[in-house]
């Protein structure tokens, strides 16, 4: 069975009303992808902040569906680096992934399994988009909460692995 | 290959500056979608309106690729039904279509192929979802242009034919 259809407002909480489910990392989770460990460590000493939200439909696992998700990036730094989504590949099959900046500044980090680099921008009405092959992250760069909506298909697996291994450097 | 990361503003001109083809449907290209044959005789009679554009941004034909176009529905009427897209169906897979308002306001009809029929509201700041089979025909009911993002993978094959004998009626 696939998503029922539904025509709702793109934000956190319309998302929300409609049933999205939130997936809320902390820092805590994330600890790994930052190299300045004693910036880690104190910000740790202070509490453990919310990185970022996911609002994700719930969908039944139908391949013919898309992900339709919003992100909520939010503003920070721990050392130098900017807070930051984890970043994936997605494997079999290796397929695209859009992004669209609905409020906030930030970039998308785009990189192959060689290791080649790029960065996007994603900023408010623009479209920043990774074919098949490119593990993405999204930075915030700025002081606001970077809000997003990202589009995929439903049958992408996630490959957080070979991402991290590479880690976007 | 597939398509190149790109970022580029959600706006019809930044998708011309990126090399995106347009395809222009006028009404005598569309007039089979009109039951009031009169007015479709009178209005071609004083020309031949454009009745949508649809900027598409070249892609290579790669099934890892999003499909991820806007269209630019004019203000009209024939008779008494609104300018409309030709509306389809995507046949093997039969997958999902997500369209997000950018400005004006409109409807997605969608039907299923036993002819169940809804309507889905289009407008700035809204996502509408269509699941796998269901067709869709986007509608523009307001006096300016209604102007729609639009994605679906890129392996979708456009049915018209089963859309047009059911024809959201």
């Amino acid at each position: 069975m696939a998503m029922e259809p539904f025509a709702i407002g793109l934000t956190p909480a319309d998302y929300e009303k409609h049933g999205a489910l939130v997936t809320r990392r902390t820092l805590s989770q994330l600890q790994a992808l930052y190299t300045d460990r004693e910036a880690v460590e104190r910000q740790l000493a202070e509490g453990d902040p919310v990185v970022y939200e996911v609002y994700e439909l719930p969908h039944p696992n139908d391949e013919t569906d898309l992900l339709v998700n919003i992100t909520v990036l939010y503003p920070g730094k721990v050392g130098e680096e900017p807070f930051m989504t984890k970043g994936h590949f997605h494997a079999e099959p290796d397929t695209a992934e859009a992004v669209i900046g609905l409020s906030g500044s930030g970039e998308m980090l785009i990189q192959r399994r060689n290791g080649e680099l790029r960065r996007l921008v994603v900023a408010e009405g623009k479209i920043s988009y990774a074919g098949g092959g490119w593990s993405h992250r999204v930075i915030n760069t700025g002081d606001v909460p970077l809000v997003f909506f990202a589009v995929s298909g439903a049958n992408i697996v996630h490959d957080y692995d070979t991402a991290a291994r590479l880690n976007f450097k």
